[in-house]
C-alpha cells in the first residue's frame, strides 16, 4: 500500500441487501440501504473524502467493482452478503487489488445458520465487524479515515 | 402469507436448463424447455391463473427474478439446476420474498453425484418434488393452484 | 419394467403415521391417515385403478408387504416415516422389485434435524414429494396413473 | 402435560434385555428382568401408583408399546437397549405423546464402544440416568412419582 | 465356550434374502435360498451334525432366534443382509451368547455402496466370508465342522 | 475401593453454578445453589453422613478440590458446568482418586448445543444423571448413601 | 436489556494481553494495554461514562469478573485471547448476565491458526470486531456509547 | 464426439484472469491476458485453425460462452480461475456440450490454500495442465489440434 | 476369466507374515508359515493341481510377484498383510491380471485397530475370508478348485 | 535451481506401469511404455537433450533413482502410478533434489475412484499433466525443453 | 534468541503431576514429583546451572510461571499435563516468550486415548520426548544445558 | 523381555535420511548421517556396547532389518523418515519383536505439514523424542544404555 492513493471509499453491498429494510427485519433491522449508503456519504464529506456506492445481486458485477476501484480507493467496505460464505471470486478479486478492504455483517452470523460461520473472503480483508447492524458501515468508515489520516501526514515528512 | 396476492405464478428456470431436450437426454430426457413452459402457461391458464416463465445462467438474473416476482405472485416454481447445491444468495432471495416457493428437479438427483444430495435453497422452500421429469412442474403448479383456492376461499368469508 | 403389471398402486406407511392428525399437528398437520388413505382410493377409483394401503410400525412388516405388492403393482407410494433415515432393509427391497416408487413426506425434511435431511431409500426410488402436506401422496398417484395410462397405451400397440 | 393423566408409569425394556443376568454379566451385573421389575412394581404400589412392564426385541412392538401407554401414563421408564443408538421410530413415537420419558442405560455407555456414545432418543426424553446399575430404573420412578405428586398438589388447587 | 455344546449349527438369513434367485440376479446370483439351505443340512448330515434353518424380514424375530439357538448350537452362520450395516440389535444378541458365529456375504461388498463396506456385527463374530456366492455358506460350515471335531477330540483326552 | 472411605460425599459445582436461580431460569430453573446444598446436607445427615459443598469458576480449585476429597471420602456428586465439555484436567484428577463420581446436568444436555452433547469426564465417573432438575443431585446422593450401607454391611462380616 | 443499568462499561482482556506491546509485535503491534486502558477510559470520561479494565491469565479470574460486571454494567468489550477458542466456562458467563458484550480481537483470526477461526463465546456476544488493532476497542466503546444515548433517550420519554 | 465439428478452438477465462501480469505476479507471472491469447491465435492459425478468447467476471457468461462454442468447437481450453472451486453451472455446461474441455491453471494449484486443491469441473473435462505457467494454455492447444488432426485423418478413411 | 489358464493357484504372503507363530501369537497362533505352505500344496496336489508360495516384506517383490503369477494361474490367495490398509501399488497390480484373488486374513481385522479394518485391496478381489485362523487359506484353496472345475468342465463342452 | 545442471532430462515410471497396452486398456489405452519411451528419447535428441527411462514396482529404487537423477539432471518426469496417493518417501526425495519434476497421470485420475483424486507429490512437484493419455509425457517434455533452453539463453549473456 | 540469558533452567508441571508416586502408577510409576525436580536440580548444579521448579493445577498459574520465567530463563522444560490438549493459553504464553521449550510426557501419550494424541503446544516447543518416563526430564535438561554451553562458547568468540 | 538380550542397539535410518546435511538444511541441518553414526557407535563403544547401523529407501528393507536385530538387540533407535507416517507394516515388524524401539526426528514435525502430525509407529514404541536435531538420536542412545544396565544390574541378583 505504499503507492498514493486517492481520497475515495468505496462502499459495496452484495445480493439482496437491496432488500435492507424490507426483508426479514426481525434480522436485518429496518434502515433501508439508501440510508445507509446517505450517512456513509455524509459523514466521508465532513472529513472531505469522497464515497462511492454500488450495490449488485451479480457476483461478475462485484468483483468488477473491486477491479474497478480497487487501484485508486484507498480502502472497500464490503457487505459480500450471501457472497461471503462461496465467492472465491470476489475474494481472488479483493487480494488482487492494493486497497484494505473491511468486511461488514449487519447481523451475528455466528448466531445464525452454520454455513454462515465461515467467510472465504475474510482471510484476505484486513478485518471486520459484524452484528452490530448498519452502525458497523459507520465504524468502519471511520477506521480507514483514521489510517488515512496517519498514511498521509507520514508522507507529509 | 396473509396479505393478497396476485393469481399469478413464477416458473424460474436455473442454468443449462435452455439446453433441456438437447442436453444430457440419458438424464434429463427430450422435452423441451419450451415445451414445459408451455404446459405450464396452459394449464394454469384453464385455471384462471398467469404463469410467468424466465431462465437464466445467471445467479444474479435469478436472483432480481425472485425479488421482481415474489412480493406479487402467489408462488414460485423453481428449478434451480445447479445454482440448488451452492447459491445462498438464491437462498436468501427466496427466504426474503413471501411467495411460496416449490423445488423442482427433472431427474433423481440421489441416484447421481454426492454434491448433488444436498440442496442450499431446500430448507427456505415449501417442498420439492424430484425425479419425476417433467411431470413434477405440473404437479408443483396443480398443488399451487389448489392452494391458492383454498386461500380465497378463506379471505372470502 | 417391460413385464405387464396389475392396474394396482400399493401404498405404504412406515412407523407413527397411524398417529397423524394426533401426533405433533404443527408439524404434520391435522388430516389422518384414513382420510388421506380413503381420498387415495377414489382418487385412483376414478380411474379405474385399484389402491391397497398398509400401514405398520414394524420394519419387517413393511418389507414384507414390499414383497408382497412391488412385483404386482405397478407403483407404490411409500411414507417410510423413520425408517427413510436409516432402513437399509427397506432400501434393499424396494430395489428387488419392479414396482416404481415413489416416496412421500408430509413435512420439509429439510427444515428439521439434521439426520431426517438424508434417505436411504431415495436412491432406489423414481423420484421424492416432500413438503407439500397429504397433498403430495395424491400428486404421487396421479403422477403414477399417468405414467400407467402411457405405458399401457405403449404395449397396445 | 397439562391433561390429567392417570397414575400409571409405563416401563418399557429393548432387545436382548431378557437376557439380563445371563448375558455379559461383567458389564450388566446377575439381576434379572424380572427383578428389576418386580423391584419397580413393589415400590410404585407403596406410593399407590400402577406400574407396567414391557420387553420385546421387535422395534415395532416397542413403539407400539409407546403409542398405547404414552397418552395415558404419567411416565415412561425406558431402557431403549441396542435401539437407543439408531431407533428414529422409537424417537418419533417418544417425541408424539405426552408422558414424560426417563431414559435408562445400566452400564455407562461412555465406557463402551464408540457408537454407544450416542442416543437418538435422548433430545425427545426429560432426562437420563446411565451407569447405576438396576437401581437407576429405581431412581427414574421415585423422580418421576415425586413430579406425579407435585402435580396432582398442584392440580388439586 | 467350554461348556458343552450340541452337534447343532443354525444358519440365519437377513431381510430380503427370501427373494435370492429372484431379486437382482447380476448381484445375487440364481440360486435360491431353499437350495442353499437343502445343501447345508445335507452336508451337515454326512458329518453327523443337524442344521437348523431361519430367514425373517423382522430384525426382531432374528434376534429372538440368536437367543433360541445362541445358548445351545455350536455355531452360528449368519447372512444379516441389510441389518448388517446398522442393527446394534443383532450385533449384542451375537455378543451375548456363547456360539461361534460365522458372517457371511455373498456378493463382495467392497465392490457396492459404501455403506455395506461397514458391519455393526462383524466385531463380535468370530470372522467372515464375502463375495464367494452361496459357497460360502458352505465353506462356514464345514470351518465350524473341523472345529467341532477339534473340540470333541480334545474334550475326549 | 477396597480400603475403607469416611462416610463423606464431596459435592463440587463448577463454573456460573453460583448463578442458579438467576441465570437463565428458563434452563436452569429458579433453585439455588444455596438451597440444593443444604437440601444435600439434610438429607446426608437424616442418613448419618457428612457433605460438604464446594463450588468455583477456577478449574484448577475444582481440580484440587478433588484431590483434596477424593482419597477419603466415599463418594463425589459433580457438576462440573461448562468444565465438562474439555477440562481433561478435571478427568485426570477424578481418574487418579478413588472416590466413585457421580456426574450432574440440572438441564438435558441433549436438547442444547452440540457441544454440550460430549463429556470429557463422563468416561471416568460410575455414571451419570442429567436432565432431571436439582433432584439429580439427591437421587445421586441416595445411590452412594446405598452403596455405602452395602459395602459397610458387606466389610462387618 | 429493560433494567435500568449503570453509565459503566467493563473492559476485559484474557490471557497473554498482558503482554501486549512486548508479544510477537509483527501480529500484535507496539501498543501496550495500558494505553489501550488509558484511551478506553478517557474517551469515555468524555462521554460521561466510567469504564472498569481487568486483564487476567485465570479463566476463572475472567469469569469471576464478568459476573461482577455483567449485571451492572452496560456493556462488556472483551477479548477473552485464546479462551475465546474453547472457554465454555466464558460463554457460560456472558450468557448469564444482561449486559451486551462485543468480542474484540486485535488480528485477524482467520489469517492465522485454523483454530483461531472458531470463537465459542461469539454467538452470545451482541457481536464482533476483528483485525482492526487496538481501534476495535474503541470502535466497541462508541458503538456501546451510542446504544446507550439511544436506550436513555428512549426511556426518558 | 462422433459428429463433425469445426477447426475451431475456444479460449475461455474465468474471473480475475483479466488481471493477469498486474495481480500477484509472484503467483500469476508477468505476462499478460492478450500476450496469451495472441500467442494462441497465431499458434493455432499456423496450423489452420480459428481460436476464439473469451474472459468474463461472470460465471452466467461463461455458461453462455461454454454453450454458444460447445456444440460446434472442436476444442475448449479452460482456465476457469476462482469458478474451478465452486461452479457447478459450469461443470454442467461443459459436461452438456460435445467438445473436449482441457482444464488450465497457471499455478500449481497444489501449493495453495487447501480449497484450491479441488476442481468441481476436472471429472467432465479431458484432462489437465498446472504449474506450468501461460504455457501451459500452449500445450493444451498443440494436443487438441494434434487430435484434431488425427480424428480428420480417421474420418477422411 | 474366458482365456485358458493353467491349473496354477499362486499363494502370496505379504510383510511380517514370515514370522507367523512367532509374532504375537495371542493374535496369530502358532502355526508357521511353513506348516501353512505346505499344507495348501498337499491339498492342490491331491486335486491336481499346483501350487507356488511367496513371501516378501517388499511392496515391490509381492507387486513383481501378482505380475508374475496373475496372467497365467488361475487364482491367486493373497494374505497382503500390513499392505491391505494401504498399498495401492498391489490393488493396481491385482486389477492388472486376469487371476482371481481371494483376500485372506488369520485375525478378525474388525476386532483390531480401527486402522485395520479397512482393505484397499478388497474392491479388486473375489471375495476375502477373515479371523477363521489358517483355515483360511485352505476354504479358499478349496473355492478356486471347485470354481476351476466347473469352468474346465465348462469349456469341455 | 541457479546452479548448472546437465542436458539431461529423467523420466521415472511408479508401479505397474510396465504393463502399459496390456493392462486395463479401456482406461490407460494400447500404447507400451516402451513406445512412450522411445518417443521421449527421440524427441529430445532432436533437441540436444539426453534422457534417461526408468520404471519399477519398488518405491524405495524409485527413491533411489529420483536421488540419483534428481541433483544432475535439468528436470524429471514422473508418473509415480499408485505411488502418488501415499508416497512420502517419493515426496520427500523430489523435494530433496534441485531437479523440476513434473508429474504426468496418463488417465484423467478425477474420473475414477476417489482416492486418486489426492496427489502426495503434486504439491513438490512443478507442475501436472493429466488424462492426456502417452501425449502427457511429451508435452512435460517440451515443456522441460524450453524451459532449459530459456535458462541457458539466460546464462550465457 | 540472541540476546543474553540467565543460567537458569525453568521446569514446570501442569495439572495432577503432584498426585506422581500415588496417581494411576501403572501408567506414571513411582517415582514422586519431589524426586524427579531434586534431581534436576541436582544435575543441573553440576553444570553450574540453576533450576526453578513450578507445579500448578490452574492455567492461570501456569502461563503466570512461563510469563515470570520465559524472558529469563535459557529454557523451560514443560510438562503440561492435561493442558497439553487444550490450553491455547499456555501455547499463547510460551509462543511470547524467548526461552526455548521442551515438551515432557511420562507416558507414551500415542498408546492412550485418542484426545491425548494432540498436542496444542507442540508446535510453539522447540522439540518433545514422550514415553522415557520420568528419564525424560534429564534427558531435556542435559540437551538445553549442551546447547546453553554451545552458545556461550559460540558468544565469547 | 524378560529374556536375555545381547548388548547391542540397531539404529535404523529411513527413506532420504542418507541425504542429511545435503537434503533441505534449513530443516535437518548440516550433520551427515555418518557423522550421527559416527557419534552414537563411540558413545555407546565408551559404555561397552555395541551399535549397528542402517539406512535404506526401501520400505522392506528396514522390515527385514528389524525382523534381524529385533530379536537381539537391547533396543533399536529407528527415524522412519517418511516412513513414520504411513507404514503399517513397520509398525508390524515393531510390534513383533521384543527390543524396544525409540522414535527419533530431527525436525519438530509438528511444525510442519499436518500428513507429519501422525505416527503409526508411534504407538508400538516405548517413547520418542523430536526436533531436537542429530542429539535426539544420543539421547535416545543415552536413555537405552541406562536402561540396559538397570536390568542387568536386576537380573546380577
Amino acid at each position: 500500500m505504499s503507492e498514493q492513493r486517492a481520497r475515495h471509499i468505496a462502499v459495496i453491498h452484495g445480493p439482496n441487501l437491496n432488500l435492507l429494510g424490507r426483508r426479514e427485519p426481525e434480522i436485518y433491522g429496518h434502515t433501508t440501504l439508501d440510508e445507509i449508503n446517505e450517512a456513509l456519504v455524509s459523514a466521508a464529506a465532513a472529513r472531505n473524502v469522497e464515497v462511492s456506492t454500488f450495490q449488485s445481486n451479480y457476483e461478475g458485477a462485484i468483483v468488477d467493482e473491486v477491479q474497478l476501484r480497487g487501484w485508486e480507493s484507498f480502502g472497500i467496505i464490503i457487505n459480500a452478503g450471501a457472497l461471503t460464505h462461496y465467492s472465491v471470486a470476489l475474494r481472488d478479486a479483493l487480494a488482487a487489488v492494493p486497497a484494505s478492504a473491511i468486511e461488514i455483517h449487519i447481523s451475528n452470523t455466528l448466531q445464525r445458520e452454520e454455513f454462515r460461520h465461515h467467510s472465504v473472503i475474510g482471510p484476505v480483508c484486513t478485518g471486520s465487524i459484524a452484528g452490530l447492524g448498519p452502525s458497523g458501515y459507520l465504524l468502519a468508515l471511520h477506521y480507514l479515515l483514521d489510517r488515512l489520516d496517519i498514511e498521509e501526514q507520514g508522507s507529509d515528512e
